[in-house]
């Protein structure tokens, strides 16, 4: 234990310093009754959501624990380096990803109102505080309890092949999570809009809207757990990949252990320098919001490389893989390759969907030719916007491997991600801003409410972009990492393109992100099409609903999003989970084709996707500050087409895919004894 | 010579089969005096888009050809397998690819008007023999051009090193076919329409709209040019992959001699199947049209089956691949999986996109939700359309590896494309039929008369459908066989995706057709923003313009949509020749990486975009059928905003992303040489 005395102490920290937050957030005033009652409508909704869903997940948790249990038994081979240590584990990394999530919403959800009332008391630098404590609530959470999940499991169990179910079980969890997230939260958001904003006339988050609860709860259980769980599981995955790398390719036990040590290390370097990095936030946020972010976000991720620096330095070693051998500093390298080419991908987000830059300012000017011009031009901003990170990617994979191997890979995975704490808190400080919008304008507060919460939305745009970076960047890494451990564990020294079933893997592979967004977006449409049968049934049928005399029944469109997000998980999930199996039970060599075709235009459609829907965005935006015609103009309609059209594309699709890399590696790494041939 | 006289012979019946259509076709009735004059506008149009597209590509052959003849010298290593040989199978190939493509479009533009006055005389029956001509003189130049260009550079050279430049010229025009003929109808026809029919408030066609014309240009530089230079291209391709791959990995010459001489036969055989499938549509088409296409089709293929086993029973032979050995019949099977794969691809392209079955039936219903949700769905079946023709492709990769190893996977290719005469002359036909339309309408015939030629592009979707998935399906065969040579010329006896820069190379690569597209994309709207200028120009400047008293200066719309085509393939042919160039020098396994990446995502985007385009193309029919509101509706105008969107998409994008693809492959391949490490 004493190895990982300093993770351990630095996860608790981490936890108390959630507490301090809890407590500060909970101690302010939340509001007149009106906002009150809002609130809680939103907490119940969100409650409701996570209970469903976490009742769903609960069941193919025990089956896939149970099946992971038995698997010594019933493929008849005792030996296999499966069974209940691995169970065990891969119910931890499940409890720790739905707790962390848990934790996070419930503070989201109670912090709306909060701000709201802040923002009414002392404007910008007041709300800014409530805002940014809850989401570095959801932030801390998720790097405290990540990383003493992966502690305990390390300690009890050692193995690398066991501590995999630990990454497997965050993963499954943020498959739905992320998805079932985007789901409910999408189909709440065009539903609204559409019956809403274009047929009934009436402004966005007007009470009398009955899916406007249904939305705000979407923006916490997307955004806020949704997020939380993605980023959890590229955290505990680079970790594992690089520990299972260590202790596969690297000669030498005691070198092996020292490398498996060192990402514990910098983890917990991480989550004090996201604590210092949160404080900073609340301290410099008083003059100026925007700088404060972005500098809250650059002071963890420097104090983190200055602290790698260091640690690599004092703990690392020279190691040796194959008949390679790497420096001491030779994984601080890979590290900053890594952080590099996560700030290049967050920055060239950051181009492509704001309004300060070309790209934006392009697709609101088609805007003035119509809708079909609108989203033909934010297509191809996307699709324009994978160039740069996705050549940014490959050259930190040569940099990384040239300094560290393939373990440099992991850890340069890990480089993005060892401020998570950090970036998840600027990341889900934006729906709190965004619901504390939503409060503002149902509870009827001055129009200057309002004008402070825009603002806070907008400042968190530009951090959201690097950190949204960050999660796209990481989870390729990552997906490279495991595909590594993979096929080490299943015994493939050579995955040859130029073989058959490598190529057909491939092929296949390539497809499936594809594929999968397709099911994704026939969810969403079936969501969004309940929830505007249902705002339109209310408004016929409520007498006095339209005239604002009597409240909408949200609770009935809460629901219709938790059951078509959970009725639409169901499908897209099964196929993460059983093609890699299947495949991989065909040929290892084909799963090993298959995990990289899918990474490959996993992470292009990733990228594409949530720039063209971030661009989208952005231009209805700039649009709606004047611009070509401003609010109500033919440009303005063709850019709400357009923002809705980008809307699943960003929020539900994109996210997704993410997981659908990662989710399929790891299976197949935790998998991989059975696939290996006799 | 002897070995290639059938072959030989083969080609010269087909240019006879040639002449006899021409003479037919020119002998036909051209009609009254207006539909001349629209006839010769569209010929002239279509004639100074290809002089100076052709112009330009012949800057770029010069230039190129140049380069590779004095490869050896530049690069100071006499021995290399380039020089003054290459370049001239490097400018026949762009020289045979062009001729065939003038000759085409030249017939395609002068059955017009012919069809036209034969649907006013004959009806159906009449007009479908005119333009069914028409569109076999592009299928059968294409086939028996590209068949006779390849023999005389085989007997001249003998040497795969050499014949390898023929492909790359076929390539290089085709690329500036497709993706110039794309840029040119898309830009044209998105700004008749979206001026025309949406703003003006005119049908489509209108004689009125200055941007008719062009659009009209645009369908026969587009799909009848552009499409017989893709195929012609594929065709050249699978033949070079398969003699490449037989002569490097086969051992013993005389065997491999004997295999390089297999797809030269099953190609003359293909030829004589095409003539009588084409004959057979003329004699059943008087009775039922549909029927006689499919069944043509159907007829070409199975009497090339057929014939290519007993060619293959005959002419072939065992054969050994490293230390494997195949049986006589190998090369059989592999071509029999390419079939059966291409069919499978058209039958899946056909069920996405006619409004017979259920995804169009979604989307048009869905229109009724507005635009945004339109598209949305379009993408979504676009996307889900690619599972089963991926799986397909994938299963035929292992089948034809099996029973003749890589050389199976080039004549799995072959298999698709040896009935390319009958594919390109039942996709030409098409375009024939629109034009034939657009004349009725804009000389004032008769609505009986657009009715016939309405009937005749409707018949020939379908059959268009299973020509695409043969474009597609054939183009990532022949591109894992170039991919093969490649790596045998470029000595890599491994291409392992655990390399980091393989693995760099795959995520680059995989992100190229992206790119790709977003360029595309761009040059696309830049044309139709300058259409839609010119177009409400004229309209408020040439006075009697709208009340029909006055001709429009079509002109000059032809002229931007020339200029704009050109000036937007720069870029994107730019990037596609000089990528695999530089990746190449840098590192040559890289290059292998970026190939495989690009082949994965461009198979699964290019099906993407040509189904969700043809969806929703469909889709829009579908409610002018009269459902859900039928013209004139709301739902009618989301379908309008969709059909929009995806036009560039089926048209522009979709088959340029085949070409890329393709031309770094063969480029790779030619240059592979120059990338070898000393």
């Amino acid at each position: 234990m004493t190895h990982v005395a300093v993770p351990l102490a630095s996860g608790i920290v981490g936890l108390i310093f959630v507490g301090i937050l809890v407590r500060e957030v909970l101690s302010r005033d939340p509001g007149n009754e009106v906002m009150q009652r809002i609130s809680l409508a939103i907490q119940e909704g969100a409650r409701a959501f996570l209970k469903r869903e976490y009742m769903y997940v609960s069941v193919l948790v025990v089956v896939v624990a149970g099946l992971i249990a038995l698997a010594p038994t019933l493929s008849g081979n005792p030996d296999l380096p499966l069974g209940w240590k691995t169970s065990v584990a891969f119910i931890l990394g499940a409890v720790v990803s739905a707790l962390a999530g848990y934790i996070g919403m419930s503070i989201a959800t109670r912090a709306n109102a909060r701000t709201t009332q802040a923002a009414a008391d002392g404007g910008v630098k007041g709300a800014l505080g409530v805002a940014v404590s809850a989401g570095a609530v959801m932030g801390m959470s998720v790097a405290s309890m990540a990383l003493l999940g992966l502690v305990l499991v390390y300690w009890l169990f050692q193995v690398p092949a066991i501590v995999n179910g630990y990454a497997m079980g965050a993963s499954l969890v943020a498959l739905f999570a992320r998805s079932g997230g985007g789901l409910f939260t999408k189909g709440a958001d065009m539903g609204a809009d559409l019956v809403g904003k274009v047929e009934a006339g009436i402004p966005e988050d007007d009470p009398r809207n009955p899916a406007v609860i249904a939305d705000n709860v979407g923006d916490n259980v997307g955004d806020v757990a949704g997020l939380g769980a993605d980023l959890l599981e590229s955290y505990v995955e680079s970790i594992i990949a690089s520990m299972a790398l260590a202790v596969a390719l690297v000669s030498g036990a005691a070198i092996s252990e020292k490398l498996v040590l060192l990402p514990f290390n910098i983890a917990a370097a991480g989550i004090a320098a996201s604590i210092l990095g949160i404080i900073f936030v609340k301290v410099m946020g008083r003059k100026n919001p925007q700088a404060a972010l972005m500098g809250g976000t650059y002071v963890a991720a420097g104090l983190t490389a200055v602290a790698s620096f260091f640690i690599i330095r004092t703990m690392g070693t020279e190691f040796t893989i194959g008949s390679t051998t790497y420096g001491v500093l030779g994984p601080f390298y890979a590290t900053l390759a890594g952080i590099v080419s996560g700030v290049i991908v967050g920055m060239v987000s950051e181009y492509f969907t704001s309004s300060k830059y070309r790209p934006v300012k392009n697709i609101a000017e088609a805007s003035q030719t119509g809708a079909a011009i609108t989203v033909t031009a934010g297509t191809a901003a996307g699709m324009g916007s994978t160039a740069v990170p996705v050549i940014a990617l490959g050259i930190s994979v040569i940099v990384a491997h040239h300094f560290a191997g393939m373990y440099g890979i992991a850890m340069a995975a890990f480089g993005m991600l060892a401020t998570t704490g950090m970036v998840v808190a600027v990341d889900s400080y934006g729906p709190v801003a965004d619901n504390a919008g939503g409060i503002a304008e149902m509870a009827g507060l001055p129009p200057e409410v309002r004008g402070v919460t825009d603002h806070l939305d907008t400042v968190g745009n530009t951090t959201a972009a690097i950190g949204k970076g960050f999660a796209i960047g990481s989870a390729a890494f990552a997906a490279i990492g495991l595909l590594s451990a993979y096929m080490v564990s299943a015994g493939i020294t050579v995955a040859d393109m130029s073989e058959p079933t490598v190529m057909a893997g491939l092929l296949v592979g390539g497809m499936l992100p594809f594929l999968f967004s397709s099911m994704l977006f026939g969810a969403v449409s079936k969501v969004a099409f309940k929830m505007i049968d249902e705002v339109r049934r209310q408004f016929r049928e409520i007498p006095g609903l339209l005239e604002g005399k009597v409240m909408p029944d949200s609770a009935t469109c809460v629901d219709i999003s938790t059951r078509g997000a959970i009725a639409g998980m169901i499908k897209p999930g099964l196929m993460a989970i059983l093609v890699p199996v299947a495949v991989g039970l065909y040929d290892p060599r084909a799963l090993a084709g298959l995990l990289v075709g899918a990474g490959v235009t996993g992470v292009v459609l990733g990228i594409q996707t949530a720039n063209s829907g971030g661009a989208l965005d952005n231009a209805k935006k700039y649009i709606e500050e004047g611009h070509f015609g401003g609010k109500g103009s033919e440009a303005h309609k063709a850019a709400v087409v357009g923002d809705t059209v980008g809307d699943p594309l960003k929020d539900t699709v994109g996210p997704s895919i993410n997981i659908l890399i990662k989710l399929m590696s790891v299976i197949s790494l935790v998998l991989a004894p059975l696939f290996i041939r006799g």
